[in-house]
């Protein structure tokens, strides 16, 4: 069994669109991520997607973007593995299955199926200003919402 | 162009194990759309998706149920056209872009999902005792829901 | 149980631009099918697809169509009952899981890939012009086609 | 852009139940995509796809298997990188989109169905004593498919 299998592994799901509050706390939370060796998957795109595995990269991170389409090349240029699924949004389950713990940043009806994915999968929600779901946990800052989601 | 694809597909969506009330309203639902001549589209399972499927059925609409699982037997005994998906609960993606509106009754993350994916898909969601969420209309009673939901 | 439940189900699969030989036999297929009280299942899109339903509903048969897109309205205008999957290609699967037995007719590719999911899950499939692979039964005409796949 | 994405990535495709030959030819397929730099995309269960990630692990190589199920533990122990689907053999088609290039080994019907995504796709597909079909470029030994692969 190779090393990277014992990871952990992480999504960071949010928008596309986010404000740059959101992405500030997805490029910190990415690097986190990345210094404490956690694999970061997300849905591959732009906005908190493409700020945190930014984040991740800039840390020697591994980066994973499991995306909606059919081409990898549409993953923003911080993902080291793109995976191209081509079934549309319903990748939104992948995108939760492929984690161990899942933190939502920000983040629209995208993120909150995703959010709903992850209680279906029984995966723990880290929230960091996302929508309040229960079951969802809160985190105050991206530091806490890394700590709660590596469990220490 | 059949008769069948003029008429208008109203989703009804809900949790495998709501309360009594929840099946009441579901199957009320069920009966008010098959009454105004809609197909009943839904999950194909239980709950709220067998009840609703029910009412329809016994006023002679014609139901539409999409399966998680590979197989069409899974579907309630109640469901007229199953679809057997494989794709497990990235079919309530499914679910949603196969109706012009969607209703939901109770529920729980499965739900969410549909509902998130109602609004990621544009179509107009009413809730009936079911989550809050931007953008879903909150109907009072099974009548209200079907209005709202045809237009009326 | 609806009598639609009772009906048998047969999934007539083919090219998008298919000769007229193949037109004429699928739409053939598709009035034997009608007649003798079967559902037909297809991908809903042109050529092999769109003749079989056409020669179906001109026969007051059924016609279920599993479409690659996310939108109903990408049907052709012979399926009463069009499932938009939003899932690609990938949808050729399910056009094989929603039938009892297959019936091949010409097809490039996109067939081949339907008769492979034929046997993967163990459906009978016909071939008539089709792809000879190990397992399919071929069949000498749009009748013997039907027969062999009602068991008659 | 990551070093990983500029790595061509080749599926290794090909039956869980291979004779003794087809494991030994996936093996030395592995090893020399390995050998090469090529990032090596699997279906992440037994038989070909775990011989030729084996293969590529023991040189060096990264793997990636794209599994039917929910579960990243469903994955040989040779995949680095394993990514549950949950969409069952509709995870064919995600094989093949995930790939520059596709080498057939040997396979029953589910790699016949890849082989045909393969040239819906437009990939250049490889074959070692696998289906014959039209498109697929036959290779003689395990280093001419790779060398075929590799454009070489």
């Amino acid at each position: 069994m190779s090393d990277l299998r014992k990871r952990i592994r992480v999504a960071v799901i949010g928008g596309n669109k986010p404000g740059p509050q959101a992405l500030e706390q997805a490029a910190e939370v990415g690097e986190l991520l990345a210094k404490s060796g956690a694999i970061l998957v997300c849905g591959g795109l732009g906005g908190v997607m493409e700020a945190a595995a930014k984040g991740g990269r800039a840390c020697g991170g591994l980066t994973v973007g499991i995306l909606p389409g059919t081409l990898t090349a549409d993953a923003n240029p911080f993902i080291d593995i793109p995976i191209a699924t081509g079934i549309g949004y319903a990748r939104n389950a992948m995108v939760v299955i492929n984690a161990d713990v899942v933190i939502a940043i920000d983040g629209e009806y995208g993120t909150l199926s995703e959010i709903a994915y992850g209680q279906i999968y029984g995966k723990k929600v880290i929230g960091l200003g996302t929508w309040e779901v229960k079951g969802v946990q809160a985190a105050k800052d991206p530091e806490e919402a890394v700590r709660l989601a590596l469990g220490k």
